[in-house]
């Protein structure tokens, strides 16, 4: 059931409101490309920045606008149990299809591994929509264990993982761990290709907003088994991820949707736009892989 | 006008749901002591797990139910800046007297100085009160720079800091820079001493919750000179304090609250509550100091 | 020139002091496996732990007892430049072929990436022997990163680096900058299979003292293309791994090496030899793998 | 015994050689102002750039040109048991009075409490002379916890610890439990004042090399009660002391040095000199202080 490319969509803002109608456009072109689904509201749709109303609204209107056979996962992780399990229901009355739910994290000393399980084991009882975890220790601080998710990839409604810590050590051990059809999924395209390898089922990836056909040919190539082919894009594709990730985050993300015809547009606030030398930068990497 | 010793004090819970003829005890009990204010919704008020609606409920309760000659704070923090300019001003208009408020963090990447600069001058410039910054990098995963700190600290809307770094280096820089009626609070009392030595103004201290009276009299004695004696309470309040904090989290916390005649109850979930043995330790530092 | 699979063979100790009679049967046994070579005086070979002199004793004795068709690389890296120039030419005319230096790593702060390839310029200029780059995180707390790896990579005397921060999207952006007979090693056999498929040479593996055939397996299929029968032998072998490297040390070798017919002893001080339960847990893992 | 204030005076080198006569005359201003001792090949010495004969060379000619009522504390931690023991010993007969020794770190996952125990009961056993524990986390990357060194403070021979982990709450934690002759010292003067305050008996201060008098100012001011007088001090010495350690090293405290009319000169290589940018912000600062 979960596999393939996803991409975490970005929420388009215009003057700080959610632009609708530049989202269906971009929704539209996704929906033309070889992604298997998308992702409202992860990291990368500024989630932290979305109010409770508007964020059951765009899982509504995404699902509205979206091609039916591909597939609309909700991240629906808030701190308390109580509230994840309110917004996964919203979220599933709202159509979409599973809930993608990160680890709560603030108070970081108490989320050890019992808390976690039975915040998952709670979560996924109450969510009537399939429950992936989502591990992001880049933004939370927070690490989720092989031994927690070995303990939680049993529950019924608990079908995978979206790993994003980069340790390939990690998603090997979870992978060793789970049985076959909990699904692994990278967090981010600069390892997609040894997380495939290992046996991971898809990603869920930032530059899969931008080069959607980039990351579904390299899960191609290595479900076929063409290695050679599958490496050298993985290689090519290590630079737009950083700056569209790590380096340049969520603007840069959006900086580089602007610049291959989709709407991207400004973060909300805190986060600041990228400057002309970030955006070059950002050009200059596009233009490499041909995709400006 | 900011000084003195504040106790963040925990939002009590029955059944997950907000208990508020507890809290109305609590505050009675807080009131009488030598406290110079209370900050609702802080960490240790589980802000993260609580819903906005009920936050200025809280606020407005709380404002009620304190004597009206301390001072009540809010804390205010949001991720987003429209976010945490609605609360801050929501907050306001319940009665409280200044907000504290966190430095946005989920998108840690991209919370550089420059970003949180222009955050916190917007939420200043909209806030009806005065604003008090927050570090707490033990949750946030992100620290505030004496740089950063120095930029905004004539602001005139920006009073002060607390700063639960537990860094004297960059507490003592911080104090450097600022000018002497910014006010400088020591985040957690197992510091209080060193810090009030290098100038800060008070603390806002979990203990302060169980151990209001200990360390109202460590700045009591530190302004009088008296360092012998706040030296020996300032050691044996460590223990203590950390079983409230890093160690138990708020769940030891509100336990120890429990143990000394105050309604603790327990966390909202997923925070777990705490073991036997854990309660025993906790019990045996309170007995230590007297406290029970 | 450098390729397939080296074990960084730890040093044997009898009552603190070197096992040369031990030390020779090891040798003989793992020369008859399918390794490439060793390494001498790695981490694993309690480098810091043993005197200038006592390790160009040890270079010139392995080299005399380790069959002359396969590797035997000098671990020489010292902190200072003038002392890691002095060493590597020992080693060299003790007979060994090749030089792994780890990063000087003591003055963290001043570490930084222009000291760091000046010192690896300096090593390689004055080596009579190929030079190859170590980078170990995990002892040194230091990271070598991409753009270093990439201006190092063509000087003719520097041929690959050892890897054993276990990143790897590190390990793919060094795979993507250097030339292709620039030798990358994975460091650790935990990420063994990954760094092959994005295009390592080898590793130099712990595990691949303890378990030399299934290393070289894991090499040989990868380099067959017969991913899946590698996947399953790399997922096997993680558990092992973890308990000879990050969890036990080299104590944690020592036992396994003991356990299966060759002399491990204990390591010097003040490392401290592993429990009975420590013990029972690697020879439930050895069985598990049908090495004991 | 052990109190006051102690410089970790550099190693002067001339062409990477000890430049034995510079050290004489820097041994003469050091031993004119009020410091109450040297360590000589402390981190500051350099001590991983040193061979073990150097080392021995420099103790006996640094107790010979330096005055004998004032303290000459060895730096004598080595990796290994054994090597620190003879180097100890020998430090010793070069009349060494004291030995700092740091934590053995390499293999930081297996250098826990109990490993680290053993080492410092083992060589304080074997050693001649009274041994100081060394804690320094910036460049070990481990940390001497305080149950560690409550477990060794009653040990006959081990008569103090220099913290460099600027940790103000272990550093009062420490103090609150050993014996009241436990000689605790700030390992850096960012800390001074805060650490003596809550009871350390001075301070080992890369900064006491450069502003020897100032230092020696705040810890007589505090131990006189004069503590708004101190903090001044405290305040104003910051930037230099940052400057001294953290951001510039070694080399920026030579380059101090160099300013004042010490002999700075260069560190060994592989450190870098600082550059003109770098000089100025210390020469600014020296000017600040009425140092140049």
């Amino acid at each position: 059931m979960f596999k393939g490319i996803f991409a975490p969509v970005p929420t388009p803002f215009i003057d700080e409101e959610i632009a609708y109608g530049k989202l269906e456009e971009n929704l539209a072109r996704w929906g033309s490309t070889g992604l298997s689904g998308i992702v409202v509201l992860g990291s990368n749709g500024e989630q932290p920045y979305v109010d409770e109303d508007e964020k059951v609204e765009l899982w509504a209107f995404a699902r509205k606008h979206f091609p039916r056979d591909k597939m609309i996962i909700a991240g629906t992780g808030c701190e308390s149990t109580r509230a994840t399990i309110r917004l996964t229901k919203k979220a599933a009355d709202a159509g979409a299809q599973a809930a993608l739910i990160i680890s709560p994290h603030y108070f970081k000393a108490s989320m050890k591994d019992p808390a976690l399980e039975q915040y998952y084991r709670d979560v996924a009882d109450n969510s009537p929509i399939p429950v992936l975890l989502y591990n992001m220790p880049g933004n939370t601080g927070l690490n989720m264990t092989p031994p927690l998710v070995k303990r939680l990839c049993n529950h019924p409604n608990i079908r995978g993982i979206k790993d994003s810590s980069g340790n390939i050590v990690q998603i090997s051990e979870i992978l060793r761990d789970v049985p076959e059809d909990f699904a692994v999924f990278a967090g981010s395209a600069s390892f997609l290709m040894p997380a495939l390898v290992m046996g991971a089922k898809g990603g869920t990836l930032a530059s899969a907003n931008v080069a959607p056909d980039l990351c579904v040919k390299i899960y191609k190539l290595v479900n076929q088994g063409k290695y050679d082919e599958a490496r050298t894009i993985q290689k090519s594709i290590l630079k737009l991820n950083s700056l569209v990730t790590a380096k340049y985050g969520v603007a840069g993300l959006k900086a580089a949707l602007d610049m291959i015809g989709y709407f991207g547009g400004l973060p909300r606030k805190p986060a600041l736009p990228i400057g002309d030398r970030e955006k070059e930068d950002i050009r200059a990497t596009l233009n490499e892989l041909g995709l400006v």
